[in-house]
């Protein structure tokens, strides 16, 4: 079954807002055996009216985002009733949602409102839970001269077309998908190793085989390396992955690395407090994504300032003076003030020079310190150089930083 | 001048990568007077050759991303030679570089390495400062039966893409659109505010005026309304558009709120201490996402457990006991705690239930109690309630406890 994504919006071309729908929808699908052949983004306005004609002609399944929304710029839901000749319905129900959500939340109703109220014949309504614009659902039509795809209107927030499309729409994908070929894909996310250096251990050994699709895919400090084929062919495979890759393997199933170690750290009734300063919260911020972080985080302090370094970890001011706040004794007292105070088992502590600015000659902007401290055993610390823009930096240092404590975890 | 964006990948249609190309393209773009008309996601290998082909037909300049790596399903350089009939030639330069980078590196140089030496015939090398994959830059072909535009290939991490773009590729698009008419675009960033209020109090009134193009687009408390037009229209609009929206407005640049309050604080001299508890690090993070957030911030602690509410804001436990963790007098204790040990002139605070689990009848999943405290004035606190899923309730969280503080330094 073909499955494209329209994304409508000018804001996206534009760069106002990055396209987070694609990657949702992509992840969301691949389980049913479905995957996106294409998908495409066109501009507000009539250029939505090419982009549904094209793809009407590809695909069986389109799935549309945005462009429902109260505005004039909101064209989807009219334009495809009128490429599809169907007539559009004031529908009481919604309009009755719509005031009740205003009412709720405090807002007026607005006569704009209205529009978001219309339905096209045979469609039906997805309710919006988060929002005022609901979503339609128009099944596929085969007329003589044309054939439609089953065709899926959602609204653009991502908070408002997740819950919609994992309540209206995954249900009904999984229907039209009965009898897809499932194939399992496995992702082998690396930590501290290249893309290259993963295709020569390992994947051009397998590449060519049959059955099997290979792919790669290279972020900071971190490489997928994809494997789609029959669950048997993938558990038979998986010894020599495993022996090529071990170490290097964060997870098998997506999980990123924040989420391994608080799954770890839970399994083994471990705390974790953190101390950062060039990181400035990162650190604590992936941690606390994760779900029931609290069981196992419940300190962490950002001490940007020398000060506070010394007054909150109790780093010696004169090893700052003498070392400088970018140095490795300034983390080590910092991964060890922090683990004490917080009284934790292990402690996570980064200090460097995220740039544009700070650099010099001996601490080139991207230096940074990282240490690990634990209740039981010598703290670790060292030191590693990231130059590259400033959210990278902290990214590429919090992902080293977690991944010495995956590390230590599993030894 | 059409610009189109083809992004080659499997994994962005897998989901296992966001997007975030297109959104760096269309800023960058803009102020050349240049849009993106169209963007077009392909799997890696043979649909790249269909989305080649339909693009060459359609637009002027086109910018391709990803396809350019070591591995066996980097097919981009490859296609397009074909495509336009250009031989491969091996430069020897990139293979010294790469040969050079590997070294520095430490990494072992790779045989696969040699695909990313090949050049087509014509093509101007793009050197790539943060890998081994150069970019492409193939000049427009005239010929008799056909017409193919101005290629640009470009390696797919941002890291590697974004250097590349800013030093070869925006420089060339300046020369190649010279002549193009450059609107203006402004975009007032509205926070506390919704959709359909910014079009109600002055969006209908500007809409279908000749030369002005009006765009909305909503994220999660937060509203882009965008003014695209001569620099004379949008100075004539302003006036009405701040009496209207004024309060709300948190930017005209496409600033965000923490880049707003960070420029601020700076500006008066004064200093941000944070205290986080549900939105465990966010706030940090996004304030020292921003450049130059040292001169503001010294001090942040992410203090989940209650015990280290206690111990290192001083938050009377027996306070805790009473109300709860989420509460007005803890987010009180916790903001006035964190405003004195940083002796800093302002303190944020966040207390609340991030879910999934936690909620209970009297304070529900969602539930925030936020706390600005200043060195010369009143706490304010006040409670917030988002039910929604960890990371946008975080993201709100943080967005509120942002503008509070950007209104007190406005008044």
């Amino acid at each position: 079954m073909i499955v494209e994504v329209l994304n409508t919006g000018t804001e996206l071309l534009l760069g106002n807002v990055v396209n987070s729908h694609v990657a949702y929808f992509g992840q969301a699908l691949f389980p049913l055996g479905l995957r996106i052949a294409r998908q495409t983004t066109v501009p507000d306005g009539a250029a939505i009216r090419n982009g549904l004609i094209e793809a009407f002609d590809r695909c069986e399944v389109l799935l549309v985002t945005g462009g429902l929304g109260p505005t004039t710029d909101d064209l989807a839901r009219e334009l495809c009733a009128e490429l599809l000749g169907l007539r559009l319905v004031a529908d009481d129900e919604i309009l009755r949602q719509i005031q009740e959500r205003c009412a709720r939340r405090g807002f007026a109703f607005q006569e704009r409102m209205r529009r978001q109220t219309m339905v096209p014949e045979g469609a039906t309504v997805m309710p919006n839970a988060h929002g005022t614009a609901p979503g339609l659902y128009l099944p596929a039509l085969e007329r003589p001269s044309s054939r439609t795809p089953h065709i899926f209107l959602l609204p653009g927030p991502p908070c408002e077309l997740k819950p919609m499309f994992e309540t209206y729409v995954l249900p009904r994908l999984r229907e039209l998908a009965d009898g897809e070929n499932v194939a399992q894909c496995r992702v082998y996310r690396c930590v501290g190793i290249g893309e290259s250096m993963v295709e020569s251990r390992i994947g051009l050994r397998l590449s060519n085989m049959d059955g099997l699709e290979i792919g790669y895919c290279a972020r900071p400090n971190e490489v997928d390396f994809r494997l789609i084929g029959s669950p048997e062919l993938l558990d038979e495979l998986e010894p020599q992955i495993l022996a090529e890759l071990g170490e290097f393997i964060v997870s098998q199933d997506g999980a990123n690395l924040e989420e391994v170690v608080v799954a770890k750290l839970r399994e083994l009734g471990r705390t974790l407090a953190t101390a950062e300063s060039c990181t400035g919260g990162l650190l604590a911020h992936r941690i606390t994504n994760v779900p029931g972080a609290s069981e196992i985080f419940g300190a962490g302090w950002v001490t940007y300032a020398n000060e506070i370094k010394t007054a909150e970890l109790g780093v010696d001011a004169a090893l700052i003076a003498k070392h400088g706040a970018v140095s490795e004794p300034v983390a080590r007292g910092m991964a060890e003030g922090a683990r004490e105070q917080a009284d934790a088992d292990y402690a996570l502590a980064t200090t460097g020079i995220a740039g544009p600015g700070g650099g010099t000659d001996e601490k080139p902007v991207g230096t940074v310190f990282l240490a690990l401290a634990e209740r039981e055993g010598p703290t670790m610390v060292w030191r590693e150089f990231f130059p590259t823009d400033r959210e990278t930096f902290k990214q590429l240092a919090t992902q080293s930083a977690l991944n010495a404590l995956r590390k230590r975890l599993d030894s």
